[in-house]
């Protein structure tokens, strides 16, 4: 089956303790749709400037990803700038300078219209509720948010929600949208605002799924070598949903498998700056790993 | 096979967002020796004072656990108060006393020198040494530290480690130790120290083994009330030293299982202040949380 995403394409630069790179391809959309496509179709909505050079179209067509949503509007790309210190968790960001974005309004071409796999990128939740009112009877809506809407849009966050059925949100911000410290307790309240699944991401710590009662703890990949986690959370939903469109299976075993997946995607990408380490990671690369963290979790039964 | 445990037994007065509680029992020893008692027999070298009660001697003894080597001297007993926020992964420390702990020097029993599994809990390294100084032909020989004697007798712990088999330490402290960032770099470097296997300790994220070239990923149970998390880490070791004692075999998948038994232990000790839970825990519980564990982390191969 089919993906929607709609989210950023932008230029990033970075700084980490290993190296620093200066308008470099970034974007929500960009990140999911690269890991995303490895697994499945994707149809991308997003908007990009003059400045947008052909090279990085080239490089999203190569894998297959459908840019006809992709709007080409006078003025300059987004660009985000931030920087990590040793503790690779977190990003501070330098600046952001929304460019293009701040006008930006989806328009959802209408051969996108039936897609059944949506991605609601990290953007004001006020313009991923508007997806929702362009598309027709998706199979599954999946959505990210960040804390500057949760402090800034609450609202509309929490209204959006209600037609969201799997949310994909980082652990201190699951906390600030639940306004409660447990994790557990944080997403079953975040549960019962409308999504049947959360997955809730934690960096270096791996990620716990939420599924009505049932709780999946994945680990992440114990790497020696972090060079940019820029995009790690992104990359983690496009394999996540890449795996589940692929297989159009939405139970239990099924969107483990995903996560997997997912962290697998994520391992990956913050091996180089950008999307380089996708120019060239295969499918038989990704299946070695997944295998990797079956030997990382493995455990006899008593 | 039986297990020799030296460590502090000691009064603690805690406070959490859920509660306080006031020279409650505690101690690194009294904690690892009643997890280990579940699996193993155990043998505790220790020291309190003149005010310690007869009820905390009836509590270990009805564990099972041999007090044959707790020097009971004129003083008071150690004192440790601390405050836990929201964040219970840290404990801030409010007062330490050390009473008769200040001289304490471990007198290892004749019958406890040929015991063939250690536990040196979170005492100066010298001490430590001094206990490997007293005892024959160990099988095992684990250890824990802490920040404490990583900044004030780093000689001596670097030292004491040449002759530990398996490490077990909070992932802060690691990265302190080796001077290094990344945890998987700074578990090699640690290795390179002496022991075989490193154990880092996660909190709410698990724990990582490090064993040859080998690493394996264990799960935090996710708790929906975390009452008091003193007693944690120690709750783990014995757990886990236990398992491997009573089992008596040092392979890496029993190790493995050792793991998972510790994290067991650990997630029940954090659901009452101090010792509390553990007066009513029993080995059917433990079992089946056990195999809730390996629900929590299954997922299906490709």
């Amino acid at each position: 089956m089919s993906i929607l995403v709609v989210g950023s394409v932008a230029f990033d630069s970075v700084e980490t303790p290993f190296g620093k790179a200066e308008d470099i391809l970034g974007g929500s959309a960009t990140y999911f749709s690269t890991a995303a496509s490895y697994f499945s179709d994707v149809n991308l909505v997003a908007v990009v400037g003059e400045d947008f050079p052909e090279e990085h179209i080239f490089f999203l067509k190569s894998k297959g990803v459908n840019l006809n949503g992709l709007q080409r509007v006078s003025g300059r790309t987004f660009r985000w700038k931030g920087r990590y210190d040793f503790n690779l968790n977190e990003a501070h960001t330098l600046a952001t300078h929304l460019n293009v974005f701040e006008k930006f309004t989806p328009q959802i071409p209408d051969e996108y219209k039936n897609l059944p796999y949506i991605f609601l990128a990290n953007i004001d939740p006020d313009l991923q509720w508007n997806v929702l009112e362009q598309v027709k009877k998706p199979k599954l809506v999946a959505c990210d948010t960040m804390n500057f809407w949760i402090t800034g849009k609450r609202e509309s966050l929490i209204k959006l929600l209600s037609r969201v059925n799997l949310f994909v949100i980082n652990e201190g911000e699951a906390r600030q949208l639940a306004m409660e410290p447990n994790l557990v307790r944080a997403a079953r309240k975040i549960m019962s605002y409308g999504p049947k699944i959360i997955i809730i991401k934690r960096g270096e710590y791996g990620a716990l799924m939420f599924n009505g009662s049932s709780i999946f703890s994945a680990p992440a990949y114990p790497l020696e070598s972090i060079f940019d986690p820029t995009g790690a959370g992104d990359t983690f939903a496009g394999g996540l949903i890449g795996y589940l469109a692929n297989t159009d299976y939405l139970e239990e075993d099924n969107i483990r498998q995903a996560i997997v997946f997912g962290s697998v995607m994520a391992s990956f990408n913050v091996e180089d700056f950008s999307l380089n380490r996708m120019k060239t990671l295969s499918l038989n690369e990704i299946n070695e790993r997944y295998k990797e963290f079956k030997q990382l979790t493995h455990f006899e039964d008593i």
